[in-house]
């Protein structure tokens, strides 16, 4: 019999206490989440980066990954595109009652992998549980704490004309392997989400790099172009794009066609940009390189237009990659 | 006109940015939220505590608080139980598209003031939106990060037989004020949420007796039962506690006893649980007594019947306290 998770779950009582311990405690096991304490006791020394994100994706489970992991990776890779190593995470669940309890176990097992593939710790939580038609199946936050690399210096600031845009991935795979999934598409060679954890590929540029670096961050919801946007207009230069520097696999590229969808805006899990310091640009594309063939240097900041994205097509043509105004897709991550 | 919050506003597109921008950066400034990176940059050395919590509470807007101030409380105050000063949250809300943006900006103002009363900074935090019908009004998230005091040693296997249990205020009016409002009661006198910081308070013990306090809990779901329940379960001990030093106020009892309620599994929100050394525990108790009167050393630690409760009534009769067994109120946080 597939069991399901009801009001109960969520009262603090015993059935809470079960829940916890034969499943969440049981898979996630760690000396610091055993104390089972209101919060976690931490023993960290240095700068520390801190960010969250609650993760309301639909469907849950999709090709190439779940909300679980995705919760686990999304804020990974914020603590790491703080040019920090993430350490220890907390896990919060927000359960709408029915919500099937072998669903819920697969969930969690899934934390668990991605907790241990990118070296964290799932140390402290919360579960509610809300009324049907109060929730859609099942809601994920995690926060995370993560040490600052010793010579990591990432700030908006730090950011000059002449600096190198770097990607590491191919781009859009997650938002349509979601949209494929909702609208039931079918394409040649299955799309699949690219959720993965960061920051050992942060690390490697830390290392070798450290202040050179001057700027990181993912291009989730919104897709590289909204991220490109937010970093332009807080700093007053501009951003030069080469389109064909910019991978897209071709049957992302396909399912984009046919939506009407323009890749530069559809949401990343495992793509970042990586703004260095243009006398180190070509290693630390070689790096990502290294790990993934489509990661490239894409293109430059500029002073000529501040605030401003320009992109140059293969032909030479150009044109502004405008802000994204409203929403494209709803509930991606 | 009472502007809405649409899909739009969690797109990560300008809309996102705008709402971001108009209320949340502006009213909750400071210089490391300002930063506006993925992830906050902290300085903190030390023993740190970590905690999270989700509120699911409806209505939303209740006597004596609202969701936001309880997501600030709520997550200071399970900081606080660790012994620690709580000085950073991160912030996430997920809201159901079509929620007021008045009232949206009700909410970040109290999280503001509350956050100002308990002296910590919120400093990173997300924003998503999800469709009518898939959430219920706003749910909010806060994660904290708190430094353990130098003198603090809290650890449930620090607990010894003959240790006081201290409470620090009357019990049960969280649970009945929001029970009132669903139910739309009236009782002489109106019952309010106790939401409160309670850090400054655990300050005081840790300042004056340190690794005396053998441990905190606060009383949250499922009441001052539940919380103690848990504690006996991982502990081979029991405790005993004396009904008459546990404090209602009239207008709760009524409400319990019209709604067939016992106070001792009803929520609080700014009550918690202190276990004292013996030999402490007078003075730790008229520390707490001169915040609130109806603080009480309401019992004792046994090894006599251990991981059970037993409660004597004022007339000598004894019963046990059970382990709360289903839901009693649903979305009470």
């Amino acid at each position: 019999m597939n069991q399901i998770i009801t009001l109960q779950h969520g009262s603090g009582g015993e059935e809470t206490a079960k829940l916890l311990n034969e499943i969440i405690f049981k898979h996630l096991e760690n000396p610091i989440l055993a104390v089972k304490h209101d919060g976690a006791f931490l023993d960290l020394q240095g700068n520390l980066a801190f960010s969250t994100d609650s993760f309301v994706i639909s469907p849950i489970f999709f090709k190439g990954g779940n909300i679980g992991e995705l919760a686990v990776n999304g804020t990974v890779n914020d603590v790491a595109m703080c040019g920090a190593a993430p350490k220890y995470l907390s896990l919060a669940f927000i359960i709408e009652e029915g919500f099937s309890m072998d669903d819920f176990e697969t969930i969690v097992l899934s934390i668990k992998k991605a907790a241990e593939r990118a070296g964290v710790q799932i140390v402290t939580g919360d579960t509610k549980v809300v009324e049907r038609g109060k929730g859609d199946k099942i809601y994920i936050n995690t926060a995370g704490i993560g040490i600052v690399h010793s010579k990591a210096d990432i700030k908006i600031k730090n950011i000059k004309a002449g600096d190198a845009v770097l990607i590491n991935a191919p781009i859009a795979s997650h938002g349509m392997a979601i949209m494929s999934e909702r609208e039931g598409l079918q394409f040649d060679g299955d799309i699949l989400s690219d959720t993965r954890n960061l920051n050992f590929t942060v690390k490697k540029l830390m290392d070798k790099f450290g202040s050179k670096i001057h700027f990181l961050r993912d291009a989730t919801r919104g897709g590289l172009a909204s991220i490109l946007h937010e970093i332009v207009s807080e700093i007053n230069l501009g951003i030069d794009l080469w389109e064909e520097k910019i991978v897209v696999e071709n049957s992302v590229k396909s399912a984009c066609e046919i939506l009407g969808l323009d890749p530069l805006y559809v949401a990343n899990e495992g793509v970042f940009a990586c703004i260095a310091d243009s006398e180190i640009a070509d290693e630390a594309a070689a790096i990502l390189k290294s790990e993934n063939p489509a990661a490239a240097k894409i293109g430059f900041v500029t002073a000529e237009h501040p605030s401003k994205i320009i992109m140059e097509s293969a032909f030479g043509g150009k044109h502004v990659v405008h802000a994204l105004i409203g929403e494209q897709l709803p509930r991606i991550c």
